[in-house]
């Protein structure tokens, strides 16, 4: 039963089609702001800015940089574990992250940042935010790693930031709920988004490509280049767009003791979970991850050190156990195909952050934030200038199950469309195979090199 | 045929006696500037600086660390793609990168940075522009990469950073020409210098090594890391010497969005031009840095949003076909033999680059601009106070004859000197072989480590 | 004669039983300090300070970043050079990083930053401290790579960091010297710490492993990762906690050109000491690097550019030097088996970079420091306000003492606990191999792949 994986007009059509409806949108909508403009000099006059430090590029641009690095080489490396499909891990990530964020700084500008004369202005913020976006579709894409063509992961990508944008700002701006390293917004909602999806395209079949759907010892070191950019940098995303000056500072330092007791925790739990006590590299990749994700909500809080290393210690529990037993039985009871284990990295530990982050709002106090403190974590101004930190707590809350739902809902949309049969997807005994999508060099046996002359894939040269 | 590929004494030799140069130069020449001495608080106090913050350091340093590694691991391990090359790519890159910046201190000393004393004074934007010199001579070396020796790339590296030096010194500050990112004076000059230099040494009988002129599926993995590290830092590389305030934020919004555009439009047109629709992995790794080549030039004007994208769009387009139909036409027809394919990553999006810089220039405008914007941006001061946008443009377009002057001459004449046979060039069978130049630990057989256990290649433990 | 190896007890326990007391000291002592806390608005107001950016987090958190990218991709990485230890090498290097930072948040806290209340006060400056103390631990791992436990490496670092903290209080507070690179304080501490632990697990029939005991190709390239990006980003680590504005730029232009300096000579050397003047990897991976290493202490005086140069050039040709005829000697002779040469990288540079420092220190003056530049280089305040730059020489050495004796001292005593036959160290036949502690996937020769479908390491599915 063939499946007919040609792309070569459907992925050129959609990539060129997509391109140039970003530039026609981007020509009618999207301009400079004050600080990128050259009017910049006027503005600063104006508001009498005595410095160009004050650019809010100088905040914030060392964070956008971790954070880029993070979507592009994170994600992607962390893809790469698979033994055959490190091209379509990595480049296939490249792809939609680079179609994402053009989509998502138009999204989210419609949303966030339309000014009077109906143009998006954006500056250094709204590139970190759409990154930001980016990142639940790549969270999506890795529960549907190798079994999806790159056609539908253009569409997966097209939606899952129409929904991000849409989610995000009835969380953000009407629930009025904090979310700054997006617990919820991002990793809550991208997760249930593409396990949704998974569970649509259910595949039974699967295990007729079973011999690929595992690593090889250097696809888990190259893996691990994923793993480490990822928590080296995670402090930098949970502040990025944090508060100026306290916000960020304290963003950093919960985010980086969150994930230094997460690496503990999960070599301890893979360790303990396996005969001999040996090191499972699954756990070590993803587990170790978890609490940056479950800090994303609280990151600006007060939520104290030691709160911190509690947070990053409990959801690695729950992640690696996730691995080891929640996985299987996903798999087998509840059809869900699950090739990251994305609901181990960033829907159980997203959820706990939204959690603690409702928790730790609902228990703020003046007594410990200061008066001027909690009016600036909370931003209790204007409309919302008489929440109290209780109420905030519920609005957390509600954010929380907002996410789950879009989630959920725009997953089965999602997938609904992703199933008919005209993307290109692989057959399941194809599955996790570059061989299906891409130009593999051919590997031979290095003693044979010089025995077998006729190989050539040269820089630029097409095959004869 | 063999030919003598020792360089026991060369290399050592050259590398000693330049090293030692530099010394002696750096000890008449060179000291810290008012901004890296430990009179910089009186420099402050003299010139009522409120605040170390305003030490350009604050300003350049993040964005100096971002093109570093694009000069390490970004043009590095975009050069281990080759499946016994890797050692070649990433060492000869390390070494004459090593040797290439210091020998740009001096001479954009001498020709920019000449203090009254006769020193110069160097601080953080003398670092970032000595790797930017450098990046010239690494763009060269992606012509000549697998064909030379190493003593051949440090004689390529001295006369490339010298006529770099020269060149820049006559594009930015006779014609005052703006290129913040280098369209011109890197990547168009690097590229005509590299391919030249490789016309220069063409071998008819490169063919004896074409097993080796292609890559395996790790060292395509290893390459991708170089691409990313590229991709994702190169709105620091357009931005690092912009001006202050808006003009580093508008770069970096530029680049970053020609970048973006860059890589939808590689991935349609590397499947439009395959059989199946299968992705190349040589276009995937160089095609999608092309928006940030042509965005050199221009990175800092008022290009808009969307005519960023357009930049990235086009000149991805015409780099992807350049990998298809140029290089092997360039091969057969021109005798240039491109091992990385630089015609078409640097050369000409380079070219590119240089004409939307110089249209842009033409065509701004007190009404886009504002009255300070304009003078600020194109610096219309002092001695070019007078001159008109639309003469900009025309010194523009002037700019970039030069840089390609440069590149043809320089090459042609470099590429006699390389000719002679006193290197240690490899022969043709022997290209693309990391064997001739390196001590390469013999791979085994995973399954025969056991029953060879005659093998040693311990850290600092000499073959017997 | 096989050792029992099974850690799923002791790893799991002192995972657990140390990550608890973790939580529990924090809760007791660590709280933000008021560059972190919500009250930062209300000591801007006290302090009369007028923005944000001085938050001493926009001053050091970029080079934070690039310090925690050495510690855990660099140290990661640079240790996954053998064949088949790579999960070892980044994934321990990991474990010990993660916990060591924890404890030398309180540890170091407990020396330098409690507050009148009795809790140690934290920030971004905090932080960076944390991942120097943990560096001297990582460099002691590298003695011992391939021959320890995980547990026994728990240990190692829980001592190593406290006796870090305590030298570091010696040298830096009691004798006033400066080590803003940590020339003393952490490379020579650390290489001796390691080695002397190295000598006392002294294995005799270690050659049982030596088909293990070397790289192969691409872990080769691996390695090479670690080493650059520990080369590029060593400025940060020499500047990040070095004075605001003058110091911390001019601690980066010195290292800067040290590294370059010491990338030639490297090469240089290397290229001599074989055979046919072929360069060997172990070589560049390391030796490049001694720059950074020497550079350390004297980071920031007016050492000059080309003074800078020299410390490069020298401590180069040493270290390589080291490798080709040191490292047998000291397993031969002395009984010492250091796994990534060590001896070679930090020993000698760190010492040298003591030496450096005290001369510099020692004929530091006026003429060229300028009075306020003399006094706010060196601290000449308070308690020594009236020390003169040549007894501050005596000091800077008598700091270099303290930091072997308690290198040499610490790892005696710490190898004598690590020696007790209950930590799971593997057997002499069994070192340098990652089956020991971890899940290992099966390779399998890439033709076989179709026809052995009968393979399994999906993530999260745990081996039937």
């Amino acid at each position: 039963m063939a499946k007919n994986t040609n792309i070569r007009i459907s992925l050129p059509a959609v990539c060129f089609v997509w391109q140039i409806a970003m530039i026609i949108l981007f020509g009618v909508f999207v301009r400079y702001n004050e600080e990128s403009d050259t009017r910049w000099i006027e503005h600063r006059r104006r508001k009498n800015i005595s410095t160009n430090l004050e650019n809010d590029f100088y905040y914030r641009y060392p964070s956008f940089q971790d954070v880029h690095v993070m979507i592009f080489v994170g994600f992607g490396f962390l893809m790469t574990f698979l033994k055959r499909y490190s091209f379509g891990g990595v480049g296939f990530n490249f792809l939609i992250a680079a179609f994402g964020i053009q989509w998502a700084l138009l999204m989210q500008g419609w949303f966030h940042y339309l000014d009077d004369d109906g143009k998006i202005k954006i500056g250094v913020e709204n590139l970190i935010n759409a990154d930001f976006c980016v990142a639940g579709c790549l969270i999506a894409y890795g529960a549907c790693l190798g079994k999806v063509s790159p056609v539908q992961l253009m569409v997966l990508t097209l939606f899952g930031v129409t929904l991000f944008a849409v989610e995000e700002y009835i969380i953000l701006e009407l629930l009025h709920a904090k979310d700054p390293g997006g617990s919820m917004v991002i990793h809550t909602f991208g997760a249930y988004y593409g396990l949704t999806i998974s569970w649509v395209l259910y595949r039974p079949m699967l295990s007729q490509s079973k011999h690929l759907q595992g690593s090889v010892y250097h696809s888990d070191v190259f893996a691990m280049i994923g793993t480490l950019f990822l928590w080296m940098y995670w402090p930098s995303f949970n502040s990025a767009i944090a508060d100026h000056g306290d916000g960020q500072h304290r963003a950093v330092i919960n985010t980086y003791l969150a994930l230094a007791a997460s690496v503990l925790t999960t070599f301890a739990i893979s360790s303990i979970s396996q005969k001999h006590g040996k090191l499972d590299m699954v756990h070590i990749q993803n587990a170790t991850l978890a609490g940056g994700v479950a800090m994303g909500t609280a990151s600006e809080f007060m939520i104290t050190p030691y709160g911190s290393l509690i947070v990053g210690f409990c959801s690695s529990i729950i992640s690696t156990f996730g691995y080891i037993f929640l996985t299987p039985f996903m798999e087998k009871t509840l059809k869900i195909q699950d090739t990251c284990g994305i609901h181990n990295l960033h829907a159980m530990p997203g959820v706990i952050g939204g959690i603690v982050g409702a928790i730790t709002a609902a228990s703020a106090s003046e007594s410990v934030y200061g008066q001027e403190g909690l009016i600036n974590t909370f931003d209790f101004k204007e409309a919302v200038a008489n929440r109290t930190a209780n109420i905030q707590g519920g609005y957390q809350a509600a954010g929380l199950f907002v996410a789950i739902a879009f989630g959920l809902v725009g997953g089965a949309l999602v997938g609904g469309i992703l199933k008919l049969p005209i993307w290109g997807d692989p057959a399941d005994a194809n599955c996790f195979d570059d061989e299906v999508y891409w130009e593999v060099p051919e590997d031979e046996d290095e003693n044979m090199l010089s025995s077998h002359p006729n190989m050539n894939h040269a820089r630029g040269m097409p095959d004869a």
